[in-house]
Formats: structure tokens, sequence, C-alpha cells
């Protein structure tokens, strides 16, 4: 992990978000690299689940809703973490991450030690128990228990367990559910009647367009919307790097179906399509898996998770649902209108019930990332080269004239690059050795380098075509290297 | 322009944002064909703003960042608009929108009616006026005079002017500044240091990364750094549909260059490629005029606007401004990182200025849209075409297979339809008599149509091409149709 957040920073993929003030926790920003990334991963759903099927139109709705939406959906009552509160230091903790283990006196239960998970705290929860140690206590088991399973208890109960702030046991205050909304004031009124939310999924905005969408276009059931765009959790504690933060990018499909259809067999389909496509930009079938959910909400039918090997451990990837008519019902009731659709085919009219496979754009970005950074030799020197499929390679091609200094070498680079430019983004470096070229190209994930040389001008016309990952070269006519890019790539 | 708002709902371009919740204002969701205008025009700026200059590196920094950027900005400060409030409807208006005339009694000056730029409340304010009248008052001169004139008068002056909500004067109080920005918080404390702002603007981001470009491109004055993204700005009245709306997208870049780099001659140049820029995606010259700020904030150098024809008037498409080493300095200042960058030619040191292209996507969007509105007469019937550049129409092509019944025409059709999809966004309708589908996709802007027909199966091989524009249709090849779209496409 620290070796892919490293190349991130070095060359220009992951910035902390305002670094120059000491960093922003929770937020990040994308470099030139790190862009080019995102946009291809975007681009290639895009095409695929929208452009290149019939069934599936695209939506952008905006982040800012009516909140009425939220409270509809639920959001408002119930996307929550429950929270403690340190009434000494001003703290707050996510209550199901603040583990903490009891201390025992001759078996006997006198307090609690509590340690933050990502261990944060350690420091302060160590002195603590050393300080319980003195008085004639001795540590616990220190395996973690989840402090909201206390929920019900008695509010005492937590009084006992230390602040993770000031090691000292007495502050904090019991479970309160916190939203995660990233809440704000819309219009010239500073009242209640002002507050609006930051959508926390892009979801929602789908379901509020159905209507609009089948009244425009000229769907016809199973269809399916899909949507792009950013979404944000205020968590109480992000973490691994992109995986978990405050501010991220979602790519959601809401596939409407007859509530008469095998969902299950749809949903099972969906699965099997989001994982084929995940094999197509190039994560490897041994580093995914499923999570199918257990423990469902009220109104889901299924959950599957196609989940990844991240350097911390296997986490989901890509979310499928089966959710049913709740999320359509809901915007029915609350806002007056029918969202029926009427069935050409079965001749029926119905609310339709809803698979939605749900992806993050920086989870998958994370995962494309870990999957390409390799370590190789290469001439005996050590290399690291990011294996990136050429279809979500920041750079598809280098184009690179031998020497710097030859203005036909250059002048003729300059055409190849220009012709090619049109159609891919090719990157132009003419400064250095061109071994050195090759490694940066190879750090940068671009798939293929061209070069120009003596040959190019004074012989065959040929250049250089040389591969990224066997590091193999064959000189090629103009034409076939065309001709190899355009087949390659689209 | 309610043609064209018109033609937005219809046929799913544009829809007001939680229409189903009565519509949230301000605020606009783009539907099917909307999004793929949207992402061709934000695809086509990156491509050859970014892609196609190597001078250029694109960003993608995060909507919410460290609140030390906005101070350092000078946003949290001065990026405000004058307000009043009216103490008794607890309403709040732009004071430079609150147009307002003296009534005059033998001219004297006894009080004011007040009327609303838009007209929204000029009932109240006629019936404020014929109640002055009747107690023996006449009206003045009705032109408008801006509130914000008065700001440093004394505060009983606007006790004079009557309350556009209530009509009654006394309610008002002395103008106020209210910041833009949409305020919220971050983290788990909900005090005022984890008080954070949605960017009014995408700039902020790209000087707050300048140095992390620097750093790790090998970027050489004079260089520029481009970013496109979402930004928020609480306008009191957001107006003219999507032209000003509170959540809406820039495309901006920040172009480095030499303090003792004739930056008037570097301006100039920008001018003129931005407005090429805007004719070769299909804006007419005729709709585009200037304007050259006379007014300049204190450390801006020049600002010109490239100007649109609007339905509502010629307005600021396209900003480019002259801005000094302003951004940098106050941000080396604030964060206390040095911001200066080591010129390899001029063997110096220095913190270089800075020329900025900056674009709305939502304007620019709505000027396409101006300039693509057409309606026609074709067979003697009357028809709605939109005539968009190629590279920026939803749908580059539609395939029609001439009946819906005949397998071996739908059949070969899909085939077609299977090879381009894999390049453009291409469109299947099978659906109803061929002229009307050719209407449906003049309506969405489709530049062509290709027929398969009976022709195709059992005699030659060709296909019918038919032009959005002229309507004129020819026979190609499939391999002619290939090349032709290559050629225009690309």
């Amino acid at each position: 992990m620290d070796a892919i957040v490293a190349v991130c920073k070095r060359r220009g993929f992951i910035f902390q978000s305002s670094e120059i003030y000491g960093g922003y926790n929770g937020f990040f920003d994308f470099g030139p690299l790190g862009v080019e990334l995102k946009k291809n991963i975007k681009d290639a759903w895009w095409k695929d689940m929208v452009h290149r099927r019939e069934d599936i139109e695209g939506l952008d709705s905006s982040i800012i809703m009516s909140p009425k939406i939220w409270v509809a959906s639920g959001h408002v009552g119930g996307f929550s973490d429950p929270m403690v509160d340190c009434k000494v230091s001003k703290m707050r903790y996510r209550a199901d991450q603040l583990f903490f283990a009891p201390v025992l006196v001759d078996g006997e239960k006198i307090g609690y030690v509590s340690i933050l998970e990502d261990g944060n705290m350690q420091a302060d929860a160590q002195a603590a128990a050393e300080k319980m140690k003195r008085k004639g206590g001795h540590q616990g088991e220190l395996a973690p228990v989840e402090l909201k399973e206390y929920t019900e208890a008695d509010e005492s109960e937590y009084e006992l367990i230390p602040s993770p702030a000031t090691g000292e046991p007495g502050s904090l205050t019991a479970p309160r559910e916190f939203n995660l909304m990233f809440e704000t004031k819309v219009g010239a009124l500073s009242d209640s009647s002002a507050t609006a939310y930051l959508r926390p999924e892009t979801a929602q905005g789908i379901f509020a367009n159905y209507k609009n969408v089948v009244d425009t276009g000229r769907v016809k059931i199973p269809f399916g919307i899909a949507q792009i765009g950013k979404a944000f959790r205020n968590e109480i504690t992000p973490k691994n790097f992109i995986f978990r933060s405050r501010e991220f990018e979602q790519m959601e499909i809401e596939y409407f179906v007859s509530p008469d259809a095998d969902w299950s067999e749809i949903h099972q389909e969906w699965i099997k399509y989001c994982h084929d496509w995940l094999l197509s930009i190039g994560l490897p079938e041994e580093m995914l898996g499923r999570d199918v959910h257990e423990k469902l909400a009220h109104y889901a039918k299924a959950c599957t998770d196609i989940t990844f090997e991240f350097p911390f451990g296997e986490q989901e990837l890509w979310g499928i649902a089966a959710r049913g008519d709740f999320d359509l019902s809901q915007h029915a009731e609350h806002s007056g209108k029918p969202m029926e659709i009427f069935d050409e085919t079965a001749k029926k009219k119905y609310i339709p019930h809803v698979i939605e496979p749900s992806l993050g754009v920086d989870r998958l970005l994370l995962a494309l990332l870990t999957a390409a950074y390799t370590e190789d030799e290469v001439g005996g020197e050590k290399r690291t080269v990011m294996k990136f499929h050429p279809r979500i390679a920041p750079y598809k091609v280098a184009v690179l004239p031998l020497l710097k200094n030859k203005p036909e070498l250059v002048g003729r680079a300059r055409e190849i690059f220009d012709k090619l430019s049109k159609r891919y983004n090719v990157f132009w470096d003419v400064a250095g050795a061109i071994g050195k070229r090759y490694r940066r190209q190879d750090e940068a994930g671009t798939p293929w380098c061209v070069t120009i040389d003596f040959d190019t001008i004074e012989k065959d016309g040929t250049v250089t075509l040389r591969d990224r990952d066997t590091t193999e070269q064959k000189r090629v006519s103009e034409e076939e290297l065309y001709k190899f890019l355009d087949e390659s790539l689209f």
C-alpha cells in the first residue's frame, strides 16, 4: 500500500487535498495522470453500460436536490452512525469503531480501557491501562467488543469507558445517531426551511427522474438509468487512502424490471455482467470475490458485493442489490405522483422493481492501481511498472524522437504525434536517454512507446514499437502502427 | 427561449431538479440527451485544451477543500452580494436587484415604491404605489436606481422603501453583505472549526495544486493547468434557465507565464484561441461579441469576456482574465510555502503571473442549444431541428432498419450498429415510419441517419446516408460509410 501511495504522489496520480495547508482529512485531488485514469474508467463504464446497451439511458442529476427527496428515501431519518461525544474534549467518536476491553480485578469488572480501531489513540489507552494496573486492576481480554451492542444498556455503562482523548473515564456520552449527510442552507433565508443536503448517493437522483425519463424517452421494461457523479458522506474516520473518503464518485444503475420477473435470475445476471466487465478493464479474476449479504435492510431482497483483494484486505468493490419497489413506492407516496409504468407486452400497469449495481469510481481506481502495480527487473535493473489495461491507461502511447537536437527526427515524430493525438491521449517526450524515457512511461502505465530514429527518416520509414509489459521492441511501418493501435484501442 | 426550454423538456435534454417535489429553484438535471451533449462539450474541451496541447496539464481537485484556501483567496472575506432583509416577512432580497422609485409630492420625496427587477413582486409594489397616490403623493420617475448605491447612506433611507413582500415601508434593513458560498460542517465536531465551503469556482483548486504539479510533472514555463468540475454559488435570484444556477460546472485554465512576458499579448492570444475554439464546435461568429471590462478588481490587469447573443440578451460566455501573481502570492503568504518556479531558460526564480480563461459548461450548453435550435420546412411540413456540430451532437448517427418485422433487415442493421457503436454513440430505432424516425433524430440533433433497406440486403449492399441539415440522401457502401464517419468525427 505504501508503495502505491508513494507512486501516486511521485507521479501525480493522487494528492492529499489542500496539501499546502497541511491537508484536509477525507478529501483527495487527482493530478495529471490520475485525472486521465479516472476519466478513462468513467468513459469505459459509460460506453459499455450506456452507449453499447440500448436498454440503458444516461442521466446527470444535481448534487443538491430538494430535501424532500432525502426524507422520502429515508436518509434524513436513518442514514446515520452511532456516535459518542467526549464531554471534556468535545471530540466525537464513531461508537462502532471505538473498541474497548473490560478491566478485571479478581474476575470483577471495574472499568474499561478504550482503543480506537485504527490505533490512533492507543497511546492514551495504554496510559489508561497502566493507570488502572497501578490501581491494582489487570487488563481484561482485549478482543474488541462493539460499543454499539450496548446501545440498549444503562447509560452509566459508558461513563466507565475512558475517553480516547483524555484517557479518563466518565466523559463519554451514550451513543447517539449522527447523520452522515453534509448539510447546507440554500437560498436567502437561513432558517430550517433552507436546509439542504449534499447527496450521499447518486441513486436517488435516478429515482427522482425516473418519471421524466419514462415520459420523454421511449423506454420499454426492462430498462435502466445510469449515472456517474460525486457523492458526499461525512465519514467520521475516513481511511485506507481513497477507499473511504468524504467526497467520492459513484457509477450507479437502477435497472427496472417487472414485479413478475424472476428478480433473482436478473440479479445473478447483473452480478456476472459486472464481474466480467471488471475483467475486461484489467482486474485479475483471482483478486475478485463475492460477499453475499445475510443481513438485509427490511425492503431489500438480496445484496451481493463483488469484492477485491485490496492491500488492506478483501473489501467491497461493487454492490449489486435487489431493492424491490421500495424507492419508487416511497417517492410515489411522498410526492403524490404515480410511479407506475405501462408494460406494453404484459398489457398492465405496475411500479417496477429494481436491481441496483453501485460502483465507486475511487474504489475501482484504487483496485486498478493495486492490480497494475508491479516491480520487476529489466536488464538487471529494478523497475516499477503500472500494468494498466490499454483502455484505462492515462496515455495510450508515447512518441519519442531518439534525439532532441535533430530537427528531422523531431519533425517526423511531431507529425506522428499530431496524427495520433487526434484520436488518443499521447505523451510527447524528447528529454533524456531513451531507456530512461521508457522507464518513465512504464511508471505512468503507458502501454506502448513509439521511437523515431535514423532508420525512420533515412531508410524504410519504420518506427520502433515498444511494449510496456514485455519490453519487446519491433519495427513497424506507420500504417501498421495506426492499424495496430486502432485495433487495440477500440 | 420558451421554445428551447420546451424542446429541452420534451426531448429529455434538461429537467428542473426535483420536479416530482415541485422543483428546486436554481438546480437542474440533465436527461438522456442532455448528459450526452454535456459530456461531448467537456470531452471536446479536454481533448483540445489538455490532450492536444503539450503545455497544459489536467487536474481534478475536490469540491470541498480546506477552508484556509478560501480565506487566502479572499472568498471568505469578500465573495458576497449586498442583501436587505424584510423584518416582517423574513424574506431577503439582493439589494442590487431591488429597484425602486422615489415618490414625490410637490417635488418633495415622501417615500419609495419598490419593484423587483424580474417583476415577481410588481403586484405588491403597484398596490403600494396606489396607496401612496391615494395619500396625495404621485409616483416619481420609474427609471431603476440601484439600491446598493445607497450603501453609504443613512439607514433610515431604507425604512422608507416598501418591502416587496408586504408593500409596506419600514421593514427593510440596510444592505448587508451575504456570502455566496454554501457552507457545511466537516468531521465529527460541529463548532466553527468544522466549517467548510463548497467551492464557488474550480480555479482555487488549481492554485492549491500548482506546487504539486510543478514538483511531479516536468513542466516548463509557460504552462497551464486545466480543470473541469462542479462549482456552487448560493445565488439569491437564479435565472434565465441554466444560465445562472446555483450548481454549475466550470472549465477553467490557469496559464502561468513569466512576469517578464508580455502578458497583454498572451492575454490577446488566449482571447483569440478561445474564440476560435467556440467556432470549431459550432457557435456562429455573428452571435459572439467582446466585453472589455473597465472596472477591474485591484489585482487584475485586464479582463475580457467573450459574449454570446442569448435569447435574453448578450451575456458573458467565457471570461479571460489577466490576474498577475495575486492568487499564488496570496497562497504563498497564507500557507508559508514557496510558490516560485525556476525558469530554466531565463535562469531565474519567480512567482509566475497567470492568464485565466474561465468557461461555464452550462452556459456553453445553453449557447449551443440556442445556436442549434432551428425551425424550417421539409416537404411542406414544419420541423424542429437541432443543428449541433457533429462533435457535440448527443448521437453521431442513427441506424434504422427500414422495417421492423423483417429479420434480414434488422439483422444486417444490427451488425452495422454493433460496428459503429464500438466507436460512437449510435441510436437504434426500429419503430414507426421512416420519415417520422428522421424527424425524431432531427430534434435530437443527430447529424446522420443510416437506413438499411432491401437494396442493402438484396442488391449492392449500400445503405442510405441521410444528412440532418440538408435532408439529402445518398447511397453509400458500408466501407464508404465508415470512412466518412471516421473523417468527419476525428
